[in-house]
C-alpha cells in the first residue's frame, strides 16, 4: 500500500474521554492518517463535538493544553453502539474494558481496530505489540483474524506502567537473557482519567501504596510481550516479576525502579551499551509517531525526572537511568526507568503501532 | 535514678536548625527533660533565640507550626565550640556531620551526647539505637566509654529511611530470619532539610530518583542495628539489602516499599501477627515519647500513606501495610512501611533513646 | 441551665461526610457535649458507622488525620428522612443545601439545630451567628421560633469564605466604619468538598479562578452578619463587597486579600491595635471551643500562610498580616487574612455558636 | 535594514541562569538572530556552555524541558566584565539588577542592550517597552542616546506581573479610560527564580502573600507604559494601582485578578469587544516571538487557568477571563487576566521588543 497517495480514514471511538482526546492531539497533522469520525457513547451522540465536551457549567473539557482543531470541533459525533466499522479504514478505540469486550469484537468484523483497553490483551491469539519491541508478533494478528473469521482484528497496546520497562528489558533479554525482576512503579495521577480523576484530598503532598488492579497486569505482560512468537502462540518469557505500584503527585509519566537478575553475568556498562544501541532498525522505520531513539541513557544520577525527561522524543522515548550493579543480586543490575503513560503508554503508544502495522506488515486497507 | 526528683537538664546543640527546633518541640512539657541551654554556631551565639531565628527580612525562621514557647524565646544561644557540656546532663546533638565530628567527642569527655548525626554512626564502639528494636546494644556505650576514656558518651541515631524498615524487620528476623531484602524508598522533601531544602522547581510535580549518599546507609545499617551484641562489639546480621532511594513531593514521612526474603517460611498472616504484637515489653516503660503501638498493620491497600498515617503516636508508631506474598520470590513478602521521617527518624526518636536510657540502663548523670 | 450537671445528647446529621467527620472530631472529649446520634443517607442507615465508612474496594472514607474513636465507630447510624429529632438535646446538621431545606425545619420544631448548610442563611427571621462578632443576633431566633412555631430552631453558620473575614471587619466597623471592600479569595481545596472534591488533574500546580455561586454569598452574608439588630430583624450595614473567589492549591486554609476603605480616616497601627484588643469579653466566657485569641495580628510580611498559621487557635483564631495604608485609596487599608475553612468556617465554628446558646442566651433544652 | 540578508549575532549575557537559559530556547531556529556568544560570570567563563552549567554534584542544571542544542551546548562563555560589546549586534542581558547597573551601560556605549533587568526600568530616558502596547516609547531610545552618548541602548522588559496586565488594560484605556485598578496577583513560583529558587517547605500546599519589593513596581510601570509619549520623555498614565502581591504554588503564569474604574461607562462585552480586537496591527508586523492574538478572552467562567493557559500562543498572548461588571464600584469592571512570566514577562517578552525594534523603528545594527 503506498499510504502517500491516499490518507486513511480514522474513526476515534471514546472520542470525548481524556485518552481519545489525546489520541485526536496525536492525529493532528498527521502525514497518513486522518479523522474522519468521532464516536462516543449515547449521551455524546449527535452533537458537535465542542457540544459534547462540555459540561453542566457549560465549561469545557477539552483536557489537552494543545488546542481543539475547529475541523474537529465541529464534527458531529457518532453512537457507538450502532457506528459503522466500515465507514473508516482503521478505529482507535479508547473505551473503557466494559465497552471494548462489547463493541471491539464487532467493529474487528471488518476493520482494523487498535485499542488502549485491556479487554483483549490476554487472548492467546492476541499480541500485545510494543513499538520496536515484539514487531514480529503483528503475526499472531493473521492467527486472530484465522480464529475469529474477522477480516479486521483487535490489536490492544499494552499496561502503561510497562510499557517503558519492556522497552528496557528487551536489550537486556537480547544479551544477558532476564531471569528476575523485582519493581516498584512510581505512577502518575493522570493514569487514574479523568472525569474525575484522584481526588485532590488524597493525593495532595501523599503518596497512595496501591492501585487497585495494576500489579497483576504488571506482573503478567512483560513475560508475553518478550515471548517468543511459534507460529501459532506466543510461548512467554520464562522469568518472574514481583511489582509494588504506587500513585505519586506526579501529573504524566511513570516511574519504574527495577532490579534485574540475569541469566549471563553484564556490567553496567554494557546493559548501558545495549540500551543505547536498542531499536535502530525500528527507528530507522522512519513512522510518523517514532522518536530518535527508543531508549535515551543518561549518566546524570538525577535523572530520570517525570518532569524534566517525559516529553523527551514527543513523548516516545524511554528515559532510563542510574544503571548500577545490584550490590546483593547475583548477576543483578538496577536502574530506574521512565516512560510517559499518556504518551508512549497510551494513544502515541497505539498510534504508532498502527503506523507500523500499516507500512510493514498487514495488509490494512481493503 | 529517680527522674520524678529532678528535672534532667538537656542543651540543644544545633538550636536554630530545623531538627533543633523539633527536638526543641518534642520536649516542650516533657516529664523529665527541661531545655535549659540553647547552642548554636558563631553566628547565634550571644542573641536570644527568637533574634537568632530571623533571617534578613526579619522573617522568623521558626518553622513548626507549633508556638514557639517564650521561655524558649528568649534564651541565649551559646557557641557550640566553647560550649561548657558539663553545665547539662544530656546534649542533645543536631548538627551536621561535619561538626558533629569535631564537637560531640568534646562534649561526650564529660556528658552523654544523643546526637541526630551519622558522624559515629558507623564506629565498632557505637551502637545505632532505635527504640524497641536493639535495646541490649545499650551496653557498647560502655565499651565506648572505656575505649575512649569518656565520662560521657555519644549514641547516634540511625539514618531516617531505615528507621521504620528495622522496627518492621525485627519480628520477622526474630521468627523467620531474614535473608534478603530489596526496597525502594520514597523519601519526604523535609529529609532534605530547610536551609533552603529542595527547590519547588525540582519537586512540584516531579521525583528525583537518587539522593547523595542514602543508599550506602540504607544497604549498611540496618544489619549493624539488627546485629548481635556480643558483649565487646555487634556481629553485623548476616542479609543482604539493595535498595533504590528516591525524593517524592511529600512533606514528611518516608515510604519503603520492601520485598523481603526470609529464612524460614512464613505467611503474610503470621508475618502480620508477628508485627501487630511486636514491641509490647518496650511501650510497657512507658517511656513518655513512645508510642501505644510500636507498629500498626493496616487491612486497608491504600493505606499507609504519609499524610494520613505518619502522626500515628504521635509519629513515633510505625504503620505497615499491604503484607503479603510474594509471587516469585522463595519464602518471599512484600509490603509496604510508612515512618515520620522527623519524628521517629529524627528528634524524637533520638529523644526516646535518651529517656530509654536513663530509665533503664546507664547511668546517665553525675 | 448547668451544663456541667448532665451531658447534652448531640446528633450529627449528615455523619458520614466530611463535615459530619469534622463535627465529630470536634465534640471528642468535649465537656459538654456528647454525640449520641449519627445519622445519615438512606444508603448508609442501619450500619455500624465504621461500617457505613467503606467504599466499594472496602477501603475506609475515615478522612481525618485524627483517630475515629471506638465508641462512636460501633454506632448505629440511622436515616435522616425518619430521625426522631427529640431524642437528642441538639442537633449538628452537616447535609448539603437540598436535604437541609427539607430536613432541617422537620427537626427545628422539636430540636434546635445548628447548621453548617446555607438553606437558611438568608432568611429574614434567622441570624448568622458568628463567635465574637455578632452575639446579639441570637435573639433573632426566638423571632424565628414564634414566626415558625417552632419549639427548636435552625442557626446557620457562615459561608467559610468570609468567616475570617468579618471577623477581622468587626472591630474596624466598631471604631471607624465600613465604608467599601475589594476582596480576592485564594481558598483552599477542602472547600470543595470530598467525594470525590476537586480532581488532581485540575489543580496541580494551578489556579481555578472562580468556584461557582461563592461570589454572590461572600458579596451580601458580611453585611448581614455586621447589620444591627432591630429587635424584629437585622438592617444590613451598609457597605458594598466586590470579589473575585479562586481556588488554589493548598488543602485548608482560605485567604482573603482585602482592600478596606472605611469611613473614618484610621491608620494601620489604629487597625492593628482594634484587631488585636478584640473578641476579650468574648473569649472571656471561656467556651470549649473558643481560641485565646479572636485574632492574631503577625508582623512578619510574609505571613499569614494558610498550611503554617491556619491551625492557630486549634483553627478558631484568625491571622491578620500586611495591615498597611493603601495608597490610592481614600481612608484605605489594605491587609491578609486567613482562617480555616473547615474549622472555624465549618463544623467547629458551628460547635462554638452552639457552645454560645447553651451558656449565655437560649434555653436549649427541654 | 533588511533582516533576511544577514543573521544578527546575539550574545546571552547571564547565560547559565535560568533567564538566560530561556532566552537561549526563544532564539532556537530564530530567522533573524543567531546567537553567536555566550556570556557569564568570572565563575563561568573560560568554560564550555555544558560544563558550565555543571553543579557540584556533576548534574546538569539546564532547567528547560527543551533540549539544549549541541552548537550551544559545545560554546565557550565569555567573562561579562570584560566581554567585547562590539563583537555581536544586539545584547541580551538577563543579569541581576546590580550586575546590570554596572555592565549595561558600558555594553550600551556601542551596542543595543534587551534588558530583562529592572536597573533602567525607572530612568527618565528610558522606555519600557511591551510588544503591542507601547511602541510609541521606542523613540525615547533616542533621547537616551543623546542624553548618554550611546551608540547603543538599554531597553528593559517590564516587571513580569503587570506585563499581560498592561496588555488587557491597553484597549481599556484607549476606549474608556482608566481611573484606578486594585488588584490582587497570585504569582507562579518560577518567578523567584532557579538557584535555588522557592523551597518546596514553604511552597507545598501553602501561599505566602508577600513578594519583597514587588508591589512598588507592579504599582508604578503600568502608568509609565501607559503614559503619553512627549517627544522628550514620558507623561505618566494618572491612575493609580493598588496592588497585593501573593505566591501561589504554580509553575509558570501568572494571575491578576483585576478590579477596574474606567473614567466612562463601560459593559463587559464593550470591554470583551475592545480586548478582542486588540492588538491587530502590531500582530501584522509579523514579528517571529509575536501570537496571532495578543489578547484571548475566554468565555470559560473557569478560565485561565495558568497549568491550561500559559503556553497559548507560545506563551506570548494573554488569557483574560471572567469579564464582569463590577457591583460596587462605579464605572467598574473586574476580571481575571493570565500571562506567562518567563515568556511574555521575561526572555521571549524582550526578544519580541528586540525583533520590533530591529524591523520597525531604530537602526540597530551598524
Amino acid at each position: 500500500m503506498e499510504v502517500s497517495k491516499k490518507m486513511l480514514r480514522i474513526a476515534i471511538v471514546g472520542a470525548t474521554g481524556i485518552v481519545g482526546q489525546q489520541a485526536i492531539v496525536s492525529l493532528i497533522g498527521h502525514p497518513w492518517f486522518k479523522i474522519t469520525k468521532l464516536v462516543a457513547s449515547e449521551r455524546s451522540a449527535g452533537k458537535k463535538y465542542i457540544e459534547a465536551l462540555k459540561d453542566a457549567n457549560g465549561s469545557s473539557r477539552w483536557w489537552c493544553t494543545e488546542e481543539l482543531p475547529d475541523n474537529i470541533a465541529k464534527m458531529v459525533v457518532e453512537e457507538a453502539a450502532s457506528f459503522d466499522a466500515k465507514s473508516v479504514d482503521i478505529i482507535f478505540s479508547t473505551m473503557d474494558a466494559g465497552a471494548a469486550k462489547e463493541l471491539e469484537p464487532k467493529y474487528a468484523k471488518t476493520t482494523p481496530v487498535i485499542s488502549t483497553a485491556s479487554a483483549f490483551r490476554y487472548e492467546d491469539d492476541t499480541p500485545i505489540l510494543v513499538g520496536g519491541v515484539n514487531m514480529d508478533h503483528a503475526a499472531l494478528l493473521a492467527v486472530q483474524q484465522k480464529n475469529r473469521r474477522w477480516k479486521g482484528f483487535v490489536s490492544p497496546k499494552p499496561n502503561c506502567t510497562i510499557a517503558g520497562l519492556v522497552v528496557s528489558l528487551k536489550p537486556i533479554q537480547e544479551l544477558f537473557g532476564v531471569k528476575q525482576v523485582v519493581m516498584t512503579s512510581l505512577q502518575a495521577m493522570s493514569g487514574a482519567g479523568r472525569t474525575p480523576g484522584l481526588s485532590v484530598m488524597d493525593m495532595t503532598e501523599n503518596v497512595i501504596p496501591y492501585i487497585a488492579g495494576e500489579e497483576p497486569k504488571v506482573e503478567t505482560e512483560p513475560q508475553k510481550i518478550l515471548g517468543k512468537f511459534t507460529g501459532n502462540n506466543i510461548r512467554h518469557a520464562p522469568f518472574g516479576i514481583t511489582a509494588t505500584c504506587t500513585r505519586v503527585p506526579v501529573l504524566d509519566g511513570h516511574i519504574v525502579c527495577a532490579f534485574v537478575q540475569t541469566e549471563k553475568p553484564c556490567s553496567p556498562e554494557q546493559v548501558k551499551k545495549a540500551m543505547v544501541n536498542f531499536g535502530k532498525d525500528f527507528v530507522d522505520l522512519e513512522l510518523p509517531s517514532s522518536p530518535a531513539h527508543l531508549i535515551d541513557v543518561t549518566d546524570d544520577p538525577f535523572r530520570p525526572q517525570p518532569r524534566m525527561d517525559r516529553d523527551k522524543g514527543g513523548g516516545m522515548t524511554v528515559t532510563v537511568g542510574r544503571i548500577r550493579k545490584d550490590p546483593i543480586i547475583e548477576n543483578g543490575i538496577k536502574y530506574v526507568c521512565l516512560a510517559h503513560n499518556t504518551k508512549l503508554g497510551a494513544a502515541k503508544g497505539a498510534l504508532q503501532t498502527a503506523e507500523y502495522l500499516v507500512k510493514n506488515y498487514l495488509k490494512l486497507v481493503k
